[in-house]
């Protein structure tokens, strides 16, 4: 291990300067899902490429079908590990605008009324200003040291806020190039504001999507009704029944290779500073919805889900009709955890829908396949333990080891395809409003983030 | 009685008259819901004034907030009955027009390939052919003997198919006017063909918009599934709880004033003519849906139901959107018989949900109240044993004394308002398509219904 402090010392020293390029690049509205913002993600992968050209990295834009990947290499002046760095370029729409309290691609750096300084802007934390702590601490290592701890190649996506259409071929057209010892992705939160976290578990996803058919036109209520089957009520039933009273799935094998927590995470994470009450409190919630007998943690990072995210049938305007409508539908996704296997959940979901089909009615699924199975990172992996040393290190508090609810499908494919574990690492907070007007990232989250990353590298050179 | 004869050859004689009348109040588009035809529907108010004026009635057009009401009134040379005649000459807006083979509003006379003879027009049946049908009637008995038999007023109402606004408070304003023996409304259905028949029964109706108010804003599915309340899955559990497995309504205090058929009625239903299979089979269904044990007739006419009409919440664009919406709604529609009582249904069915509601969850229902109770004419009345006969009598066939899954308010308020039963007497057949493209009105149905209305006239006079 070299000495670090020079380099914290030039992180400290350039800080305001890293600002400046932080904010040069949140003004590209690279917005990947609007083609209007087509040119404008090509100048942010071009920023990049610029900025990393300019630290001695080899790099290069990669046109794809959508909009480009970014890759950028530099060796270590010693053999050791070699890491990948993920991270996206591209960001949400920003709308609705009228929410926003300053422009949403004119950064803002504000003192709020707690004291925090902060930048507002779209993709102020999402994911501009989370992967560029980690330019900016390979900047600060090649300044004092002339090159880096370890040897970095880095990948830039420019289609993460559009599903990452290119993404797959990318990585199997490049799989030499990417191919490294560990992936380092900055995409995930910190435990709070003062206590670093690394994410070791994400859940996995299905979706379908059920449609009811029942009578074969939309019928008057007054002169079908009480005869004719009514599509919303089959649909009720079905999906009433998806959970039980404890709040279960009885979908038939839905916890097959679902296995509860072992007793060393579980007190883990009994041993966390988290309120469940103020947790569902915030969102309006008195109480929690999952798995009688299971904490609010265990039912977020540990338990599968199925979970409606919409429903649609018959009349939805002002006022009444009295209407049968012929069809009735709902979007469904379910989170997976441990070994559940997203083909086998979604067939047996459509079995459990046929049978309760009343006679002569029939149902429609999406023709939309897909879906991806949890990920759970090693606790006991030696580049975990040098990481999570590194950012107690820097915070001066032991990291803490999280789950998180949602899921990072980059994760999966550097697994599958590349044979490459990922270390999730993140300085972004629960109220940085990514995806929301007024989008946030905490000076200290970006100052921090930056030395963490340089006290990484420097770990994981050993 | 007096002799029938020489009215019924006059409107032979007059058939083809009748009809240009006929084709001409189609040609006035008197779409009331439609601000852009209001000159269209006082045109075709006035038309019905200055027809009548010319067959000898008192008629007078009322100017109200909405669209004209007309009335008409010639009393006849002897003291008997005295009778109300109501329909609506205002009709359903014609869209979507591309669906027409012909112009809505251009009449078009054409005999079909099944050889039997159509006038093709949005109002041919609805209700523009069914009130002309009795208009027609009253020329031929003034034409034949210069009076009426029976002392006969008439009401048309200009805003049927928009919820009829202004018309209690014209009937309270003018219940002298009003106020008859029995009223006659001519807006309901044959049994087929060739089958007269008189409904009796009507259902009522009471409306209700369920709300379940959950997390207090959206949120992401991944990061706060399992353990945030969905409250679409609330909503379904509460809506699938509505029915049992037999079809029948759970709510407390439902069947509180509903009856079973009595075995008379069954028996006459029993004998109809009716394939619950070809009835279903037309609708794209195979089984019944309501309460086991019951026949479809039953279900329709005779049992009340709980209807859904829509339902909403989260997202329902194409794809996926991960999301646990904060709201999630239903409309409902029960559909009453009996005496049920439209309050108390609606007070239980808002105990039931609240019963439902996970701790914290909130519910909201709509603003609107009203309702409408059942109504049932009474099958001994002497109008209807008298109207039944005639009508018998110009079919040749025993008149079917029917239910109606639907509601028709005016009946409600001449009861409630003017203490009058009515006695709904219709021509129009269930493929009439009304409210729909290509509404047409069979030549048949108005030379019979012409026919009958001079016989059913001639029998009131006793």
């Amino acid at each position: 291990m070299s000495d670090i402090e020079p380099v914290l010392g030039a992180i400290d020293l350039d800080l305001e300067a890293s600002i400046g390029r932080w904010m040069d690049l949140l003004r590209i509205p690279s917005v990947s899902t609007d083609p209007a913002n087509k040119a404008d993600c090509r100048r942010a992968a071009q920023w990049l490429v610029d900025e990393l050209a300019g630290l001695g990295f080899e790099s290069q834009l990669h046109d794809t079908a959508g909009h480009p990947m970014v890759t950028a290499h530099a060796g270590a002046a010693a053999k050791g590990s070699r890491v990948l760095f993920y991270g996206h370029y591209d960001v949400q729409p920003a709308d609705p605008l009228d929410k926003w309290t300053s422009p949403p691609f004119e950064p803002v750096r504000r003192k709020d009324s707690d004291g925090v300084e902060r930048i507002y802007a779209r993709g102020a934390a999402d994911d501009k200003g989370q992967l560029l702590t980690f330019v900016e601490a390979a900047r600060a290592w090649v300044k004092v040291s002339g090159h880096l701890p370890v040897d970095v190649t880095m990948l830039f996506e420019g289609e993460e806020e559009c599903g990452s259409p290119n993404l797959v071929p990318f990585l199997e057209r490049n799989r030499e190039m990417l191919s490294n010892d560990v992936a380092l992705v900055c995409d995930t939160n910190m435990w709070n504001a003062s206590t670093p976290a690394i994410t070791t578990r994400l859940r996995g996803l299905v979706h379908d999507e059920v449609t009811i058919v029942g009578p074969s036109i939309d019928l008057h209520s007054g002169h079908y009704g009480g005869a004719a089957w009514n599509p919303i009520r089959i649909l009720a039933r079905v999906l009433a029944a998806v959970h039980d009273d404890q709040g279960r799935v009885t979908i038939p094998g839905f916890y097959d290779g679902v296995e509860d927590l072992p007793q060393q995470i579980a007190e883990q994470w009994a041993k966390l500073d988290f309120s469940e009450r103020d947790f569902l409190g915030e969102i309006g919630l008195e109480a929690p919805a999952g798995e009688a007998g299971r904490s609010v943690l265990e039912q977020l990072w540990a338990r599968p889900t199925a979970e409606f995210n919409g429903i649609y049938g018959g009349y939805s305007g002002p006022g009444t009709k009295t209407v049968i409508p012929s069809r009735a539908s709902a979007k469904i996704t379910f989170r997976l955890v441990g070994k559940q296997d997203p083909a086998r959940i979604r067939d047996s979901f459509r079995e459990f829908v046929q049978a309760r089909l009343p006679k002569g009615i029939t149902v429609e699924f999406s023709k939309a396949g897909g879906g991806s199975p949890a990920i759970e990172v090693a606790e006991d992996s030696p580049y975990l333990a040098s990481a999570a040393d590194a950012l107690a290190e820097e915070f001066g508090r032991p990291t803490v080891l999280m789950g998180a609810g949602g899921s990072i499908p980059v994760v999966r494919s550097f697994k599958d395809l590349l044979g490459m574990d990922s270390l999730l690492v993140g300085f972004s907070l629960n109220d940085d409003a990514i995806h929301s007007p007024n989008e946030k990232y905490n000076l200290s989250s970006f100052h921090h983030g930056i030395r963490s990353w340089a006290r990484i590298l420097d770990g994981l050179a050993g």
